[in-house]
């Protein structure tokens, strides 16, 4: 068939058949080659410290992927303090429950014994009725027993497909293996922590983790932790687990509050989609044996030190999320200034980096500001039209209610062409200020979430 | 180069390189055929009743659209009464501001005069400062002098580009000629409401009319209207616009409240990306000139039936933008049963509808149920696990909280195949009702949004 008989419609046709025979095979072969990787991921899996008392082991379950590890076990020892943030969802899974039931167990028994966390991969055990709490109840007490601890001291994470019974006796029958396995991660050793972090990876392409050392006390007390999360990814908490342990000695109710406070500005201040999980997780544990005297007020001079270092570990792992995003091509941050509040500011971030309009223009590298406009309106928050600035990385693309005339189109399209962006909007009304974090919306993350069926 | 000299990775790179260069093609040839259509679409425009005391007629300003038209003027006669609905955003446009005004003036003073209704396309005249308010009312006053009314009985809706000044001088220089032309659509005659629908389309891609007749005291009352609306759809109000007229005589206020509750249950119930426009606008006019004497308050028999009759015409027409939702190639009808009340019934509705996961599930033909818990359970609605069913079309896929054992995958993956979808969620803990309605979110989409540069 040659190009001069056909008409434009029916050569439109032929292309449009030809991409769609382009695409099966790529598909395919996108599948034999194994998934993608993302074009934001960081470089190696970074080196992290030792965090004195804590043990992991991998195992491999086949529950759900062949070749690869996909349970996780980790032992902390007596006297940790453990704290956590779930996901708001009502129809949450059964290890939500049983870790928030964990909780409040301890806050009201004051129990410090050792603590095990295991987490598989594969299968969210979500929304499977009893049984559900009932598989996560098994898995409890086998890994207790195992460990030398009762169940009610074990923590469970589950992430993967929802709705499929978890074949719990699976992840039973590799307990006492996992137990005779732990070990601890020594300092500078990548391995075991890549090999923790890649065993709990669903949809991820690249394994999550972040740590770093503080001096407290003239001694330094370490972080170290990994997460998992690439899609159905929104504050409240995102799908996504993640486990962080320091060695500092913190007061447990203490620890709670600081892991609810920084989870605000990290893993809650991230959207890839607006989806929100049955089953993030975040646990932050303390083994306390680090040197350092414990802190058991927010008084304690060492306490903002603390803080900030465990801020800055949230805040890297929450990032390789967004990174990691479904067929993301670019990590945008949004900071919103001058709202009536702090809260108002990040509903007003959340707003721009869950529009699909704003998200779609920044995959066509479009400064398109208008879309920022109409997702500052659609917020809910109280703004004036006529005082609301827009800017992209340095360049100032409106202000008051109004193109700027210093605004150059040329430019802003050069900039948003970078990998890495930075919108600002400033409300102009108060002085509540808020940062998300946010990715762009490709035809990659239909192609991940449609063209593949579950 | 051969295929069996290259490694499965390069032959991805060679088709990934490929495909692009064929989606260059096809999207240079898609903008010189024209947009596409939406395989959506219904039929041939409808014919309409002819409503008595409306008078239409369209132009051609060239604002941003070459060979078509882009402004419509309707007139209605002395003793109509009008009523609006818009968007809620915190950044909505003059013309929107101006409608309210408007609307509030008429409450304060009961003017009853003649009414005018200025549409333009392809330039929201959204975020276009102090400006934009002082063209809306220069095209008030040009129209209204043409049309022998006060600049205050000439309402103003504005639909397109967000942030570019709209030159409202070539909008005034066709009022004249527009008042010329006004002219009452027949009975049974389709040209000149088709004009009227097609003259404030932007990216739509088949002009909207609705309507239809009912007997009032044993006389015809008729109802006709035309929307526009394609992308940046959302309750409140959704990127659109939407002008219905009545013959039937009913008092104002009681036209608000009418146009108020209908507008929850068609415009407010539809979602294409969650996203919400600067500009929607939602007019309900009656100009009393059917033989039915007036009606004043609820209580009137006839009430109901006229209640009724709007409700299909505006439901008609919202469905139609859902229908040419931008990449839309499945319709879907959300019903979520026993929510602790109708608006819980809408928010989990709407949740399921907005989610993007949901959407491109929908898209890839996959009875991927679990999306749905997960949607429901980020409502922020209260739902117990234990008691959700749902359901696809008449299948029951989930029940109490645990797959259906009736669940038959291939069956669903089959029904997933059609056009048009129903799900169905029950909540099982109130009687709260409610539907919603949306489209799915596929390549088509990210197409539009991301890969043309607006």
């Amino acid at each position: 068939m040659s190009d001069d008989q056909e008409t434009p419609a029916q050569r439109l046709a032929v292309l449009r058949s030809a991409r769609e025979a382009l695409d099966s095979e790529i598909a395919a072969l996108e599948k034999a080659l194994g998934p993608r990787v993302s074009p934001l991921k960081p470089g190696a899996f970074p080196v992290l410290p030792r965090v004195a008392g804590v043990s992991v082991a991998t195992a491999a379950t086949g529950t759900r992927y062949r070749g690869r590890d996909d349970v996780l076990m980790v032992r902390l020892p007596e006297g940790t303090s453990i704290a956590g943030t779930f996901t708001r969802s009502a129809t949450r899974a059964a290890p939500v429950l049983w870790c928030q039931e964990r909780l409040a167990d301890r806050h009201r028994t004051g129990e410090r014994g050792p603590v095990g966390i295991m987490v598989n991969a594969g299968n969210a055990n979500a929304f499977t009725g009893t049984n559900g709490m009932e598989a996560t109840r098994r898995i409890a007490e086998g890994a207790g027993a195992a460990m030398g601890m009762p169940a009610g001291s074990v923590f469970i994470a589950s992430t993967g497909v929802i709705g499929e019974p978890l074949d719990d006796g699976r992840i039973r029958d590799h307990v006492a293996s996992m137990t005779a396995a732990l070990a601890t991660p020594a300092d500078g050793e990548t391995k075991l922590w890549c090999a923790a972090a890649s065993a709990i990876m669903t949809t991820d392409t690249f394994p999550k983790g972040a740590g770093c050392t503080v001096i407290l006390d003239d001694q330094p007390v370490t972080i170290a932790g990994i997460a998992k999360g690439s899609g159905m990814i929104a504050p409240d908490m995102a799908t996504m687990l993640a486990f962080i342990m320091t060695d500092a000695a913190v007061d447990e109710a203490l620890l709670q509050q600081i892991t609810s406070d920084v989870v605000e500005r990290s893993f809650n201040a991230i959207t890839v989609d607006g989806d929100t999980s049955t089953s993030d997780t975040v646990l932050l544990a303390a083994t306390g044996q680090a040197p350092a005297a414990a802190i058991t007020a927010p008084a304690d001079p060492r306490y903002a030190t603390l803080v900030e270092a465990v801020e800055r570990v949230f805040r890297d792992l929450a990032l390789q999320i967004v990174r990691d995003g479904e067929g993301a091509t670019k990590l945008v941050r949004i900071t919103v200034t001058g709202a009536e509040s702090d809260a108002a500011a990040k509903t007003v971030g959340l707003a721009i980096g869950n529009s699909p309009l704003v998200k779609t223009a920044i995959a066509g590298e479009d400064p398109n500001w208008g879309r920022i406009v109409m997702a500052v309106g659609k917020s809910g928050e109280r703004a004036d039209r006529d005082r609301l600035s827009i800017s992209f990385g340095d360049l100032i693309v409106a202000e008051q209610g109004w193109r700027s005339p210093r605004y150059d189109e040329a430019k802003a399209a050069a900039y948003m062409q970078r990998e890495e962006l930075a919108i600002g909007v400033d409300l102009g009304i108060g002085s509540g200020v808020a940062s998300v974090w946010t990715c762009d919306l490709t035809h990659g993350y239909v192609a991940i979430n449609a063209d593949y069926r579950s």
